[in-house]
């Protein structure tokens, strides 16, 4: 009996329902709110925030977290992760809390308006602001090396900007060299059997068809239709996914949905003993990303997939890809090319567009770059990596959304959650060799089983680190996602 | 400029947010919550309902209320709103709370295996229970003449029963009158032309087209489909209704729809400036009814509207309707049928129904009347007012939830709307005489501009008999009502 504990636990369990609330009313607002309920749901979402914050930063927690300092194993995981709640939350004084939230505000009404216009210098001020901010807030929250790990750490816990420096160094220069095999191969891809008009009805029978297969639990979750595709848990209970259909292009409802599963069903998967509890949360946005791209790349777009998949969709669409080999479809979903859009990019080049990100806010947060100078940085190191020519900010430095919402050190954890999502994969073939079969059969039962016992059930129980350790057996590596790249894309464009 | 009144309206602000999220979570509940989040969900509504009950009876709202006695006008019903709950909730001990919550759970199971098996019998302590329990709040809450007075004044502030009695007594031997003197008419209403196959699609197109043109504001609401239809506003800027379908029967979609846009107008016609304060909630379940019912009745099953409608709802269903004259619709929908079901009934008989509820609830709280001997009461005023003989419990007094919910004294809302529904409308008319050759074009515009203004945009700002006789000049009567029925069914079953 630990009187300071139970209490603790009972007060995170309220702390908890609020939260989950909270992320309903997103989930509402994006999907079905009516137009006219904007303004009122922000307030209400603020009320739920504020209501949070006190009780995250409400000094019985501290007077909680003194007395709780000799716990082991599930019970010094559950401290730990208070213990960062609060002081995240106490480090920060008010008064730049709020200055940053009034900034963030008209920083996204800025961006919006800025990238419309494709106009950069307009948006230079807030830029350097949302810069300035984040730097302070660094400040705020302490850190050993770099200012941006105490940011970075907010998205990855226990990453830091060398750690990301010294895997993405060579991943960087392996990536950059595949893509010019790639292009050198002679080889072309041909993307258009998924570039026809395919039915939503069908395209969303066939996604459901799949998800559910993967193991994504509709008695706890559901499908709706949003512009922007995203994943909502409020509970494990409850975890709702979006997707998009789009008339003339058969991947975003295919790969947009495999992809948001993957969350869903991480979340799904947290153990039933840490409802409510400071552990249920998934640990970092790195090994969320790595669930979502393992369902939508290694299995979606992997050819053992569609070896049982593909009939189905062929009946679904006769029409469009009953005259489409198998092999033809294949190669058409897995089209590499370089590009200006990160969102739009393929398994290949994604990286490239992360990388760029991390380098570029790294100097702007360290100041050896000025904001005034970023387009010029960043359309030369899209001519560097990806051998493009960016012809508009919009298109440019403009085009991601992150910064202008005070996401700073926010982007790497696309990428690692690239890397993890291999050697999860790896991992789960090495003890279940039959999986690559099973795939073929359109049996999941084995990978998912262990994603959910290796990874979905322990929320935040292990730091991503040490999840990765513990179910990989090994630490962060780019080498398993480039030998799983240069073996998938050697054979489409055959090279070696 | 008074410091106890601002903070309270501060204050309040917050608890307002608070109710409205749980309002949606009710609503996300019935409408799209996918079902194994229920547990989670009845967590996180019970915490918010705590939060909000922790704030409404916070000692500081006790003491802002002592300091603001020398109000007048708005504020001064402001205080009384946050009086009302203050006191409703701080009279009633925490263990008596606490006691009748768990009641409620176990009785609305009990309830509802008790209507599937039609098993009084079973049934007999539980509700002996709900009786007793009321009867202990009636006495916390404190009453003057009667302990109905004490619950029901919890749905229609500043009603009795003394007052209801006083205007059921002649409505019950008015409309046993009326009801007798349709069967002896000789004239029998056919009904065949709404008991046809309607498509889903084609339904819900008129209804939302004929709710939009009432005033129905789907910039601030929406429209979905349950099983129980029901409209549902967290705030005036987001007021949903829902309705459903019947492939065999038109009426449900479209007075069911009617029913529930009324509700909403009024939800959504509160003036902005009572937004977030204690001014902002309907001020009683009867001039809520009174609103759905005159949608529903006085406009929807009218003469005048299908004048305007009914060439659209026929070239909507061409094949059900084309040969179906305008006269022969009218009498399809109001066909009057004395019949076992609240729920089902038509205008005439609708209020027999909550009159013989009130009649016995009220003996039930006073103790005239036994539990065990419910059912032999109810059959007997079935028999008697209605001239039907009711088969078994489950079609008899166990037909309805609300008792096993806990809400006694509820009831006579229902007729309590229907009143003033007409009084309502005859005020209108008296103002605009325009308004019934304007629903004849489909012109609602006079119709709801007087009802926002005098009704809607008041919000708890008049207690429900002043509101009443500022709106319509009077106090609540059956005579208007009375006199409504006697001329449509008069000309419809041809007597007078």
């Amino acid at each position: 009996m630990n009187k300071a504990l139970d209490d603790l636990k009972a007060y995170y369990a309220i702390t908890s329902d609020i939260g989950a609330v909270n992320s309903l009313l997103g989930w509402d607002q994006n999907v079905y709110m009516p137009p006219g309920g904007v303004s009122a749901r922000g307030q209400q979402q603020a009320t739920l925030s504020r209501l949070v914050h006190e009780r995250v930063t409400d000094p019985r927690v501290g007077e909680w977290l003194e007395q709780l300092t000799d716990l082991e194993g599930e019970e010094a995981a559950l401290v730990r992760e208070v213990r960062r709640g609060f002081e995240q939350a106490t480090k920060l004084p008010p008064n730049f809390v709020e200055e940053r939230v009034k900034h963030e505000a008209s920083a996204y009404e800025a961006w919006v308006a800025a990238r419309k216009n494709s106009d950069f210098k307009g948006f230079i001020p807030v830029l350097e602001k949302t810069f300035a901010l984040a730097r302070r807030q660094a400040d705020y929250l302490g850190f050993d090396e770099h200012p941006y790990d105490a940011l970075h750490d907010l998205y990855e816990p226990g990453s830091t900007a060398a750690q990301v420096k010294a895997v993405f160094g060579p991943l960087r220069e392996a990536t950059v060299a595949l893509v010019k095999a790639i292009q050198e191969s002679g080889t072309q891809l041909d993307d258009a059997p998924v570039r026809q008009s395919f039915g939503e009805a069908e395209q969303e029978a066939f996604a459901v068809e799949a998800i559910q297969a993967f193991g994504y639990d509709f008695k706890h979750g559901r499908l709706d239709r949003t512009v922007h595709p995203f994943a909502s848990g409020s509970t494990k209970y409850d975890v709702r996914i979006t997707t998009r259909y789009e008339d003339g292009f058969l991947n975003p409802s295919l790969f947009g949905t495999f992809h948001e599963a993957g969350h869903g069903m991480y979340e799904q998967g947290v153990s039933d003993a840490y409802y409510r509890t400071p552990l249920a949360p998934a640990v970092s946005l790195g090994i969320h990303e790595s669930q979502s791209r393992l369902w939508e790349n290694l299995v979606g777009r992997s050819h053992a997939f569609w070896q049982g998949a593909y009939e189905r969709l062929q009946a679904a669409f006769p029409q469009q890809l009953g005259g489409v080999s198998l092999d033809a479809f294949y190669e058409a979903i897995n089209k590499v090319e370089p590009s200006l859009i990160r969102v739009e990019a393929d398994e290949v080049t994604y990286n490239l567009h992360v990388m760029i990100r991390f380098e570029l806010e790294l100097a702007l947060l360290e100041g050896s770059l000025k904001v005034k100078d970023l387009p010029e940085a960043w359309n030369a190191k899209y001519k560097d990596y990806l051998g493009v020519t960016v012809p508009n900010d919009a298109d440019g430095c403009l085009q991601d959304v992150h910064w202008s919402v005070g996401l700073v050190a926010y982007f790497p954890t696309y990428t690692l959650g690239n890397l993890m999502s291999v050697q999860l994969f790896e991992a789960a073939k090495r003890q279940h060799p039959e999986i690559e079969a099973d795939i073929k059969s359109g049996d999941f039962s084995k990978l998912f089983g262990w994603l959910r016992k290796e990874v979905h059930a322990h929320g935040s129980r292990y730091l991503p680190g040490e999840l990765l350790r513990r179910a990989a057996g090994e630490d962060l590596r780019a080498e398993p996602y480039l030998a799983y790249l240069r073996t998938k894309f050697g054979g489409l464009y055959k090279f070696s």
